[in-house]
C-alpha cells in the first residue's frame, strides 16, 4: 500500500516504529505491536505498528526519526507499506530456549534479520538471556563471529597492526587511551575501536568522545590512522560489525555481555587487527572474572576462536580490586587522564598501561621480553611522547589538542562522603561504586561520576573526605545517594601492596 | 513537572508510551527509552519515553490510550511528570539469570513491580527466558501463585466450586465450552475463567467470544455464575489475577508457557475453585507433553503447589494425536461447536468431555465413580440439558442464546488441500497445521482457520479434499500456504482405534 510520509522529528531511542490511522491498519491487516515492511526508493525496513485515529490521516504513515535514519525520506515522500510474513529466525530463537545449538546458518539468518530490523526486542531479549544462561558453544561463537565479519565494511591498513581490548569490570579504566598513545608513539598501527559503556561507568569510547568525537566516516578513520599510527573511535561507527551494536543495545540494558567473544574479535578483525592484548580484569566484585581458573577458561575460548580468524591473541588478566585511577564517569576519567600525563599520579592506571604495551611490543617484535617492553613503554610515557601522540590523535579526530582540565565541564550537583573510622583503606567495594556512579547518571550523562579522594594502602582519619559524587541534576544526586551502601573497608594495619599485571595467557 | 495531557488516541498495542517534547524530555533528564512516572490524580504509572521536537509543545505530554486506560484523564488535564528511580527488581531478575533462586519477598516485589507497568519488557523477557531454560522451582512457582493471588481481586460463590482447565497443546480444543454446560447443567458451581490463545489458533475465551462477551465485569459475573451455575469469561477479565495477564503480554510472543503453573492455580484460586480437572494433551507434536513420564512429573507439581492453597487438583493426561473435532480457529471452532451440539459428530471431543466431567463428578461426590460419573455427563448431553445450559450461559453473558450456524462469519479466502494418495489417515502432524492457522491469522482474525474434512482413521481417495484454509485477507492466506507442509501420512491398511483419556494422575 502507497502511502505518504510524515516525519515530525519522533525519536524511540531506538525502536523502529511507524504510526497507521487505524483505517489503514485494519486494510493491511495488522494490529499495534505487529509488524510491517516500510520500503522506500532504496531500503526496506521492518517496523512495529503504533495506530491512531487522530493524529494520522488514512493515506498517511507518520516514521519515527529511528526509522528515517535507515530510509532516508523526506517528509511527504511515498513509501510502500506491506504486512510482514512469517520469520523462520523466530523459530531458530525457539530452538535455542530449548537446548538446541544453532547451526551457523541459522546464525547468519538471525544476524540478517537482526540487521534487518526483523526480530523484536523480546525475541532478541530471550535470545541473549539463553547466551546468558547457556553460554555460546565454540561453533555458535565462531559463527556470529564470522556473520559479524561477514556483514561488515572492512579496513586495510599498513605495519604491524596492533589492538588492545578489555573485558571490562574494572570502574575507571582509563588504560586503553593511555596505551594506544604510548603504542603508537613507538610505531606500531592501532586502529582502536572501543565500546560505550555496557556495564560500568564509562567506556573507553565515552572517556575519550569528550576529548573529540569517536563517531567517524571512514575517510576520517583512515587519515587519523594513515598520520597518526593510531585512533580511538567507537566502534558503532560506520559499519564495524553492525549487527554487533544491534546486540549490544539489547544486552545493554539487561546487563548482559553473553556475546562478549563474538563482539570483541569481530570489531577487532574488520579493523585488521592481528597482534591482540585482552585484558580481563580480575576482582572481587563488579570484575567479570572472579577467580584464575574462570579467567584461563575464558582466554583460551578467545585464543581459539581469535586463531580460527588469523588472529595472535594474549590475555593479561589484571588486579581489579579497586576502580583504576582516582575517578568513575567520562569528563571525571577524562580529567584524570590528562592529570595522570602531567604528574603521574595514577600509579595504577600507568603500571597496566604500561605492562600491557610492553606485552604488545612482545608480540610484534622478536627482539623484546614483556619486561623489556614495559621499560620502554615506561620511557615513552616519562618522555612526553606518549602526550604528545594522545593530542596529535585528539587533533586527527576533530577534538581541541591544546584541552586543558579546565575545558572539561563536570555535574554541577556535588556531595562529599565522608570516612566513618580512622585507619588504612583495604578494600574498595566496585559494585556499590558503580552502582552509585551509574543511578548519578553514568554514562549518559558525561559530567556525573565519582572521584576518589583514596584508595587501597591509604592512611585516612575519621571524617576525612573519602569520595566525592558529580551529578548534573538533583534528582540523580538523590537517586546515587539513595543506592550508595558503605563500599570501604577501614583497618588499623597497613595492607599488603599489590600489583596490576597477575598472570598472561598465551 | 506539571504538563498538560495530549490524548490523540494513539495506540500501541499494550506498551506505555508517552511522547514528550525534546526540551521537556532533556529538563526532566530522560532520555528516550527511558522511563517517566506519570501521576493522574488518583493513578500513577511508568511509561516508556519517546521524544519530538514538533508534534508536542514544551509545556504538553501526548500520552497513548494503553497510559490512559489505566491513568484515566482527559484531553487537557494537567499531570505530574518525573524521572523513574533505580529498581531493585531489575536486579533481581539478573540474579535469577545469574542462577540464583528468588525468594518470596522478591518474586512480590517484582510482580508488584509488572503491576505497576515499572519493568521494561526486556528484562520481564529475560525473566521469562530464565524460566524456559532453568524451571521455577516449587517454592518459586508457590511464590509467583501467591503473589498474583494476593494481587487479586477475588470471588466467593455458593456450592461445590469446580473447574477444569488444559495446559494446551491440542489445537481445536473445544471441550471446556461443553464441559461447563455438562457439569452446569448437573447442578455443580463452575465459575470458568479461560485464557486467550498463546501458542494456539485458538483458546477458549477466543472460541466463546464468537457466542458472547467473555470480558465481563464483577457483577456481570456474579449474576452469570447465581443464574446459571457456570460462566465461561477471559481471565483477563476485571481484575482477576491481573499480574499473570502481564506475563502473558511477554509469554505469548516468546511462544513460551514458563508461567504455567502459577497462572493457572493464580486464576483458578481467585474464582474460589476447590476441586479441578487439568487436562494434559499429550501428543507427537505441538503437545506440550511428549511422554507419559513428563506428564506424571508436571501433574504431581500442580497437585502438591495446588494442595498449598487448599485445592484439590486431578489431573487427566489425554490424547493430542490429531486437532480435537472438525476445526481450528475461533469462528470454525464456534461452528463446530453448535454441530455437536446438534448432530454428535465429533466423537472425540464428546469422549473428551464426558469423561474429564465424570471425574469432576466423581471428585465432589461420594456416590460416584469416574465411570459412572462420564455415563452421568453423556446422558446430560445426550438429553439436550448441556445445549440448554450452553444457551442459557450466553444469554446472561450478553450473547445471542439463539445463534445458529449461519450467523457465525469466517473468512472469505478459502482453499481447499486435497489427498496426494489414497488410504487411511494414519497421523496428523498437528504443529504444522498449527503453523497454517496461525499464518493465516488465528487467533486475531476471528474467522481466520482451517477445516477438517477426514481425520485419523479415515479412508480417503488421492484428490479428495483433506482440509479447507481460510483467512480474512490474501496476504495472509498467502502466509498461510507458505507455512503449509504436508501434515497427513496416509498408509494403505486401517490404524487401531485410540481413545481420549489415557491416564488420570491423583
Amino acid at each position: 500500500m502507497k502511502l505518504k510520509a510524515r516525519l515530525p522529528g519522533l525519536t524511540s531511542g531506538g525502536k523502529m516504529i511507524v504510526i497507521l490511522n487505524n483505517k489503514t491498519a485494519k486494510k493491511l491487516a495488522v494490529k499495534p505491536l505487529e509488524r510491517v515492511i516500510v520500503k522506500s526508493k532504496k531500503e526496506d525496513i521492518t517496523c512495529i505498528v503504533n495506530t491512531s485515529e487522530k493524529i494520522v490521516k488514512p493515506r498517511e504513515i507518520i516514521i519515527y526519526d529511528d526509522v528515517n535514519d535507515i530510509l532516508k525520506i523526506k517528509n511527504g515522500d511515498i513509501v510502500d507499506v506491506r504486512a510482514r510474513p512469517f520469520l523462520n529466525s523466530k523459530k531458530f530463537i525457539r530452538e535455542r530456549i530449548r537446548g538446541k545449538e544453532l547451526t551457523n546458518k541459522k546464525i547468519r539468518q538471525i544476524v540478517d534479520d537482526v540487521l534487518e530490523h526483523k526480530l523484536s526486542d523480546l525475541a532478541l531479549a530471550s535470545l541473549i538471556s539463553s547466551f546468558d544462561i547457556r553460554p555460546l558453544s565454540d561453533s555458535e561463537a565462531y559463527g556470529f563471529t564470522k556473520a559479524m565479519i561477514d556483514t561488515s565494511e572492512k579496513f586495510t591498513f599498513r605495519g604491524k597492526i596492533v589492538d588492545k581490548h578489555s573485558i571490562g569490570g574494572i570502574p575507571g579504566d582509563k588504560t586503553s587511551i593511555l596505551l594506544v598513545s604510548i603504542v603508537a608513539a613507538a610505531g606500531l598501527t592501532i586502529p582502536k575501536s572501543s565500546s560505550r559503556a555496557i556495564t560500568d561507568p564509562a567506556g573507553t569510547a565515552d572517556r575519550f568522545e569528550i576529548f573529540a568525537p569517536v563517531q567517524l566516516d571512514a575517510r576520517a578513520i583512515r587519515r587519523t590512522v594513515k598520520k597518526t599510527g593510531g585512533c580511538i573511535i567507537w566502534g558503532g561507527s560506520f559499519k564495524l560489525a553492525p549487527a554487533d551494536d544491534l546486540f549490544i543495545q539489547i544486552e545493554h540494558p539487561l546487563d548482559s555481555d553473553a556475546m562478549m567473544i563474538p563482539s570483541i574479535i569481530a570489531k577487532k578483525k574488520v579493523m585488521g587487527s592481528k597482534y591482540i592484548i585482552l585484558d580481563m580484569p580480575m576482582g572481587p566484585t563488579q570484575a567479570k572474572i572472579k577467580d584464575m581458573s574462570v579467567a584461563s577458561k575464558l582466554a583460551r575460548k578467545f585464543i581459539k576462536i581469535g586463531k580460527r580468524f588469523g588472529m595472535k591473541i594474549e590475555c593479561a588478566v589484571t588486579n581489579a580490586s579497586q576502580p583504576l585511577g582516582y575517578s568513575m564517569g567520562p569528563a571525571l576519567e577524562a580529567r584524570d587522564i590528562l592529570n595522570t600525563f602531567s604528574n603521574s599520579k595514577s600509579k595504577d592506571l600507568i603500571d597496566k598501561a604500561t605492562s600491557l604495551s610492553g606485552i604488545l611490543f612482545k608480540m610484534v617484535g622478536k627482539d623484546y621480553s614483556a619486561e623489556e617492553g614495559k621499560a620502554r613503554a615506561v620511557k615513552i610515557f616519562n618522555s612526553g611522547l606518549a602526550e604528545k601522540k594522545f593530542r596529535e590523535i585528539i587533533k586527527e579526530q576533530g577534538g581541541n589538542e591544546k584541552v586543558t582540565i579546565g575545558d572539561i565541564r563536570v555535574g554541577k550537583e556535588t556531595r562529599i562522603v565522608k570516612a566513618k573510622k580512622s585507619g588504612y583503606i583495604h578494600n574498595i567495594h566496585n559494585k556499590n561504586l558503580v552502582r552509585t556512579a551509574i543511578a548519578a547518571g553514568c554514562p549518559g550523562d558525561k559530567g556525573a561520576g565519582i572521584e576518589l579522594f583514596k584508595k587501597i594502602g591509604d592512611k585516612i582519619s575519621h571524617g576525612e573526605p573519602l569520595f566525592k559524587i558529580y551529578a548534573e541534576n538533583k534528582i540523580k544526586m538523590k537517586n546515587a545517594l539513595d543506592a550508595y551502601e558503605d563500599s570501604f573497608i577501614i583497618k588499623s594495619r597497613r595492607p599488603k601492596k599489590t600489583k596490576m599485571l597477575l598472570k598472561v595467557v598465551v
